[in-house]
């Protein structure tokens, strides 16, 4: 098969970043625009992003030259099969509707289009049938269509939560984050602010946990998605960690689970990227580590090439009826944005979307 | 009044230095013995003690000399009126008893006693009323008696909670904590575990949360302590903060109340330390913070010199029902454990225990 | 005495927070106006500040109107007898000399004029002599004058370099710094940069360290500043601290000297502000500590409130001649910024200059 | 070629971990024992080691059962060809005796035999010459040898000065270092000391520094080693950085080279190690960074593997006479540890000593 072409919209930031280093090589897209702000159009892309993911920038992107993120200057460029959109959610909405109108697919990790209701949010392990519900979007008058990513934070809770639903049944969720610094972006925190410290807010991180976590493990009925119906509620905290979002759950199971059938079925969980064998699918979507002190940010991060969700500490809860808790580790910023972007690329490619 | 004459047990650890700091001018209590382990007794304070508190050695203690931590030697430096413990737990539960035995009380900040039966853990702001039960202790055979303090977890949380308790009632719990490095002690947390990271668990802290916030916020019938009846969940965790505990905090309240009145309920907020004026009682048990992102320990762990909890970002939860949700910070080594003996003792004072 | 009422330009900055503090209940000084940027001008000092330094907002200037920092706006809020600048240097370039050319005397931390020859860079306790420089001002055609303070690394570094001049003679100087995240200001670094870091490079500050010393330590002829003649070579580091400054520092000197002569001459130094007593003077310039760990920057940045600086590991050097090497710390945005201008003003009212 | 077999005393601790890793898949030599204290022998790796590096237990030797790391239980294991030693320097002084002394050769790098007139400190791109000394350890009726390896921040340090040595010859060093907790081992600085905060004094480390590096930059004669002539004067700090030690460097020059001459022969240099082609030779010993902020600790410590040393900031120091300034960065526990350990086995292979 040829490799599909594709541009990076919003290339420079630290998920741009993201998206680079994971499409340096990739078997199924060759990235071959890299496009952003007007301030760095025309540059260099090693001059124009501040690398600051480990590694270096990728030798072949270091000297290729960045375009503006719109379509014209990207059609220019070159003739994209789709686009990875990265872009901060105001620009997002005017341009990607902009590409998906002109018939070029968009894989969003923007907020913009998430909570429309012909926009799937997709993680391909837990939801991959939503998918058909871009078909919908040609009511806009677009040619082609948009897929969006879930926040960071949603991603790898629906992740842990998926097995328990489908095992057991959710009625209720409580969650409070310890959230890392990537989450922010590059000049999101100020160091003099979190040394020694906790900011025991996020802006509309709590709405976004609530709201996204209900369509994306909704129900799809062939023309709308039906949102699940449990209760969700978040408390999210930024801590002086680099990256990989902490998270403690308490779960209210609609049927009564030990922590043993809890571990079994996180373990035994498997997705449609699995099964498809995806390139960028971790072989265990969930890992689940038996040690009293795990998991942990600095060591767990990079579990499945920061695509897997580490998950510890399964154990009853008292409080919630047929209750469980745990605390899980997932990097936000390759399977929380960048990741399962891509993940979601290989998804429409194996189904025929791309 | 002349000055109680006190005996300070583990005086070199970092609760001990918090006394030894609390107690450099106090109006009601001469700290007269200074008491540690075999391996600190003999040397002068300054050199037994790794001081490593904000300030140097208050000036009149670095002199003085250690003794070893038990009743023949402490007797035989100084008649004492009472001791304070900040002993380790193994030690406390030996050495404690002891001194109550031979008629010289014991307000302790260990864990050895606190679940006992006939031992008060005592937060004066909230259960006043359980001193009374030393008395029981009598059936030891002893001639004086022990108080005990709640775990710094446990005590800060207890405070926020119990305006809740009286105004509205208790159903369900949920905490999940960041705890600071200090609770862990000098030596309790190595630097390489933490830099970068988030520790998930602290040995046996859920259980002396869950356990402990019952018999503090239980009945005292006048013979027996009868406990609360709530259901309460504690997932405890690790952060790279130097002192203050930070908790997310999930309430489902008897009856309803919406933020504004949970709001006033803590400010309003008074014990009995205000009504006695007592040297060490804060002016505000509970301070509410109406900024969005507060509060933060570096910035609130010293209000109140660190005997008050700084409470922030009250809002509904939509999980529980009657459902209150917030943040919390409160000083760890002071009001969750030096600072609070000390309030223990001046109310023992006042209310003629002492 | 009446005390001098005064006005503070760049209020809202971190400096500009070190000044308020500094001057909330000074016995010289009434701060009656509260200056800075338009953007911040007509907002209470409260919304207008960030603040971010220990404690909270000084009640009495928290509800003060914030005024546009220039000439026109100051004298309409208040007649003030002279003003504290803490203006970005660009800023500080036009406006400074407006007041100064009206009559009005600024008493600056800014490094715009720092370099100018008729401009003195004071540290009262090393080159009090060099205030006279200020008659030279007229020259300019301006009725009142400029003083300045230097760059906090090296105000620090000078301090302790001052003793070895006097007693020993100083022939060259190698300083390697470890410098705190509050001298790039708030947002000066963002917290991914510096977490499990270092940033080797700090903009324009090794050529301040290696201009300003030579110039402060210089002789005032009475008509000029003649710059001393030692070498001066500097290596500047950002580490992930949040106040104080720690400089490792090699020291030829001309005379040799052991390390016990350099801890006597360094602990017996006194300089005009003592003898003056002023307000804001340390009563040490100088402490040495003799512990082998020590100074710490987080155990030592507000010895004498801030005012000292801490020295130890005072020992000698094989490879220079007479060679002493040291290790200091000192707290950047009090003695190295806000602290030094106050005890400047203070110094220059007791000179009959204010 | 058959793969030689080795055994790895002080298997456990953070640079026995470091050993584990690079002998994981090594070509030339076959990690058959995994030998550590009393305490760790008869357990399995896994859980005798707290594994602290990135990623897991290699899975080959997480099974393995430790043995008592002497001669006696590591020869009933396996009859191995030669030993690594990462014991701690009082156990070293023995054992590693025992080993040569029976016939086996010790590498190691452990500090115990450095300073020993018939022992090497090598570093293979700098001394390789040096080996053939270990022939004159036959007179101590060894039957084998003992190669060691330098300090941590000995080495780093000694690979950026050599092409200076070489090039332009050198007079005087001056070092700052700012060292990584890594370096003092798992345990050895508690996070309490540490957070918001430098510790300026590492014990006997400056000793170590200036003691060593004229050795190892000095000449063999074919008899013994003649120190090398220059001064080198060090001042070492611990800062809150998990790996990688930076330094700020300033050298007397014989004669004079320009920043340029001293980046080319930098870049330029190359070693015994890059000519053989050995297995764990980083390609460029030295990597010159040309951006103004570089190197930096997080960014750079894994260059070559963790194998080349990054150096950044090459300066005119107008101080010292054909003065020189730098800043480098390299890993501490593999550069400077068993990464260079595994060097020195390489190079013996090669030049026909194991």
């Amino acid at each position: 098969m040829d490799k599909l072409r594709v541009a990076l919209l919003g290339a420079t930031g630290m998920v741009g970043q993201r998206f680079v280093k994971l499409l340096e090589n990739h078997e199924m897209f060759e990235l071959s625009v890299l496009a952003a702000s007007p301030s760095s159009a025309g540059k260099k892309y090693q001059d124009a992003a501040h690398w600051c993911i480990e590694g270096e920038v990728p030798e072949k992107f270091g000297e290729m030259t960045v375009v503006k993120a719109d379509l014209e200057n990207v059609k220019k460029e070159d003739n994209v099969d789709f686009v990875f959109s990265a872009l901060p959610s105001d620009v997002a909405r005017i341009v990607e509707a902009e590409f998906a109108k002109a018939g070029i697919p968009v894989i969003s990790d923007a907020s913009a289009y998430r909570m429309e209701e012909d926009v799937p949010i997709l993680i391909p392990e837990v939801n991959p049938d939503h998918l058909e519900l871009v078909k919908k979007q040609s009511n806009r008058g677009w040619r082609s269509f948009i897929v969006t990513n879930p926040n960071c934070t949603s991603n790898v809770l629906i992740l842990a939560l998926k097995p328990l639903q489908e095992n057991f049944g959710i009625k209720r969720v409580i969650v409070s984050t310890m959230q890392s610094l990537s989450g922010a972006g590059w000049f999101g925190v100020t160091s003099m602010a979190i040394l020694d410290n906790i900011l025991p807010y996020i802006k509309n991180e709590e709405e976004k946990v609530e709201r996204e976590a209900l369509k994306i493990m909704g129900e799809f009925d062939g023309s709308k998605i039906i949102p699940a119906e449990f209760k969700i509620s978040a408390s999210c905290h930024r801590v002086n960690v680099l990256e990989g979002h902490t998270e403690a759950v308490f779960v209210e199971l609609k049927s009564k689970a030990d922590p043993k059938q809890v571990i079994e079925a996180m373990k035994n969980f498997r997705g449609r990227p699995q099964e498809l064998n995806l390139p960028t699918a971790p072989e265990n979507p969930i890992i689940v580590r038996m040690e009293a002190d795990r998991p942990q940010p600095r060591l767990d991060r990079y579990a499945g090439n920061g695509m897997s969700v580490v998950v510890g500490r399964i154990r009853s809860d008292t409080v919630l009826d047929n209750g469980i808790k745990f605390v899980l580790v997932g990097h936000n910023t390759i399977r929380g944005a960048a990741g399962n972007a891509v993940l979601n690329a290989e998804l429409a490619v194996r189904e025929g979307y791309l």
